[in-house]
């Protein structure tokens, strides 16, 4: 069996903040490598290559991204100025100038990934507050995107947690769990979000019999969910997205957990592709159904689950990919959507780190706003 | 794109009625190769190596094989009498010795497969009511066997056709169908189970477009049913089976129709694993739900689908199978039945070729039952 998933950081610094440290995802469940990187490209080249996935993961990989890059930069002017004899004190416009070029290419590594540009604007506006308002020396705006970066970190890490205790407070120790693609502690800094109730129970002793959907085409559930589950030593059960009816019917399910990728104002969520399949399903079990939604991921401004778009992928992620040969006929139509939305009337709950929230979802994810307003006053 | 599947025949003689002609299955889709079968073993390994599959195409290649090979033992019977000089009758005796020895070893390629040990026995019949009862010559014998082969696979396709002409009805032009893996022409002599009211209405031009969920793990819906329909000049799309809630919720779907391996007195329906998540599904978004059974998988004496046992598969085909590189941790635990149980209440309608069932199936199923005997007397 692989190292316990809960002992590496999915993300990381090294040990002299000069290299992100990941695990690199696209060899798993094979290898667990753990790889540095040190250059704007090598950082670019981890996102684009899904070496590091996740929303929340994306988010701090760019944030320490970021950070590693700005001592370099600070570095390089320091070097420029000692080969010129010059003893004046950096400009922080001139490192600045840098670092905006480094982020703008950060964030053009996956430009459809929020939490990607959320995190590097948010390590901009500190940046341009301390450098540009305040008036600090580049050293000190250099450390102070450290300290915002692991302030990302330290923020996602108790997001996760909180949903995890709020999560565990809907089941009971011995239940089956089922959970579809990855929400785990790999797409995130730790726990993940549909996991976290998992991961807290295994750390109580729950014994927990969990389910972990494949999830078709590209397998997040079987790579890794299945992978991080079992190497933390969960019982965990890999099944086909088409099995979930017979596990449920079988009375092994008393909880799904799943994530989400965005929750319209009404509770109807859009995440993975087959989410709606296993929320009718457990409906039709009487299972109840939780979508654990960090409140980034609550979307106000979006009416219903019918106004999210919802992205197509390659049709040869079905027919091909994986396969050692062409699996369906060449010229044959796929229609191939990345994630559906799940109606609201389906969800049991929504699991915040704010609460949890029931129907009828606008009003309580209403609520679920004010709280987090009044704690952030 | 290949030739149209409707060209050519799943299962035949060839012209001298000297091989069993097949489309090898395990080649498909990429390949498209006939083979001849001559010798027993060529037969018991096409049977044994899915070349030719689908209970009722098992069924009817069985019975090609065993007139095939009644055809050799008669002339081997015939040579050793010339090579003696002698001039006096075959002994049909000695025929069905070896006939009994064939019909056994073709009988052990699949030993579960009922069709196929039903098929062999009915052939057995006819051999010993003509050779032993009625004294046929050996060479009257082959005859009758020859005509009873055909007589099964003309059956099967009336079987099919008349499953057809029932479920068109349940639909009409420009219909969106969505089905579930394999029950198509190439699991049976003609049209299929499930597909037999897509070919027909493709015949009649009915325009439907039909969706084939890819059918984890084992991908029949991607390999055969897509490639079959596609070939047809069927309007067909792949999709994963996770993706059947969003092509329902969107509308594009007006008709499930699944087949079936055992139908429960009850009307519960063990087919595919998955076939209970596409009702649910169906049952969620209004769509029909509609099983082609044919009246031979009606099965009486089991009351209830419980009382079905599910066949459980090994775990590689669900982590290893098709693919160039795990794609699921070593040791994982995998639960991979074959079929599931879609309970009654979630299914509209089961067709059969003596009509179509509705709930109470109890009911429905018995009046189906009194309609095929009072034919057969």
């Amino acid at each position: 069996m692989n190292k316990n998933i809960m002992e590496y950081e999915t993300v990381d610094l090294d040990d002299n903040d000069s290299s992100v440290v990941i695990i690199d995802q696209t060899k798993l469940p094979g290898t667990t490598e753990i790889i540095k990187l040190y250059t704007a490209q090598e950082i670019w080249d981890a996102i684009y290559l899904l070496k590091v996935r996740g929303a929340p993961a994306i988010g701090v990989a760019a944030a320490f991204g970021i950070y590693v890059l700005s001592k370099g930069i600070m570095k390089e002017l320091q070097q420029a100025k000692d080969d010129c004899g010059k003893m004046d004190v950096l400009s922080f416009e001139e490192f600045y100038e840098k670092f905006k070029e480094q982020k703008e290419f950060l964030n053009s590594s996956r430009p459809t990934a929020v939490n990607l540009s959320w995190a590097l604007n948010r390590m901009e506006a500190v940046c341009v507050k301390a450098g540009r308002e305040e008036g600090k020396s580049v050293e000190e705006v250099v450390e102070i995107l450290h300290q915002e970066s692991i302030a990302i970190k330290e923020e996602d890490t108790w997001v996760c947690k909180t949903i995890g205790e709020f999560g565990l407070s809907l089941v009971k120790p011995g239940d089956g769990i089922l959970t579809h693609c990855n929400a785990g502690q790999l797409a995130t800094s730790k726990y993940g979000t549909a996991t976290a109730p998992i991961y807290l129970g295994q750390e109580r002793g729950y014994n927990f019999h969990v389910f972990a959907d494949e999830t078709r085409p590209l397998l997040q559930g079987a790579r890794l969910t299945a992978y991080e589950l079992h190497s933390s030593g969960v019982d965990v059960t890999l099944i086909c997205d088409n099995m979930s009816a017979m596990v449920m019917k079988n009375g092994w399910v008393n909880a799904v957990f799943v994530g989400c990728d965005r929750v319209a104002a009404n509770g109807d969520a859009a995440n993975k592709i087959g989410t709606s399949v296993v929320a009718a399903v457990a409906k039709r079990y009487g299972v109840p159904f939780y979508v654990c939604a960090p409140t980034s991921t609550i979307d106000y401004n979006t009416p219903t689950g019918a106004d999210i778009k919802i992205e197509q992928r390659p049709a040869a992620e079905v027919t091909e990919m994986w396969y050692r040969e062409r699996m369906a006929p060449e010229g044959i139509k796929v229609f191939n959507p990345a994630f559906d939305v799940t109606d609201n009337e389906l969800i049991t709950a929504i699991v915040t780190e704010y609460g949890i929230a029931r129907a009828p979802f606008k009003e309580s994810l209403e609520e679920i706003r004010k709280k987090k307003e009044a704690v952030k006053e």
